[in-house]
């Protein structure tokens, strides 16, 4: 399954949450990563975002394709992904 | 076709991006934008989009679908969309 994930997480929040997300997606740009993902991987990377998070306060958007191949990807300007000193 | 769309635009040109992106999409987090939109719309968007933008400085990521349908959104804690007086 094909990931597209977004998050605003409070900023007491947000690098632990970015760290997670390291694990399991590739980061692209600011607060948002891409990747695939099993439903397993998934379940585990939402339990542990539940508990990183204030659910009154932060944000979590997932965008989930079967299959990558209905999607395409434009990228216009520079590319940020993949340094991998991005802290 | 259904768009998602995020950006990363230094501080002197985010103003006009967040603008020009409300005219086509909506807002659903951040700089994330969702929505229907033609080819036609998004070649005028893409358009206006690289005069405000500085190719080398700021960054555009647009995910194309034919049709929603492909997609699942899930959202995990609070769903900051439409609120219309976000600036």
């Amino acid at each position: 399954m094909y990931i597209i994930l977004v998050y605003d997480f409070g900023q007491k929040r947000v690098g632990k949450m970015l760290k997670l997300c390291r694990r399991y997606l590739n980061w692209i740009q600011n607060s948002v990563f891409e990747g695939e993902m099993t439903e397993v991987q998934l379940k585990e990377m939402l339990h542990e975002a539940k508990r990183i998070m204030n659910e009154e306060q932060d944000s979590l958007i997932l965008f989930k394709n079967r299959d990558q191949k209905w999607m395409d990807k434009q990228i216009v300007g520079i590319e940020r992904q993949s340094t991998d000193d991005f802290l």
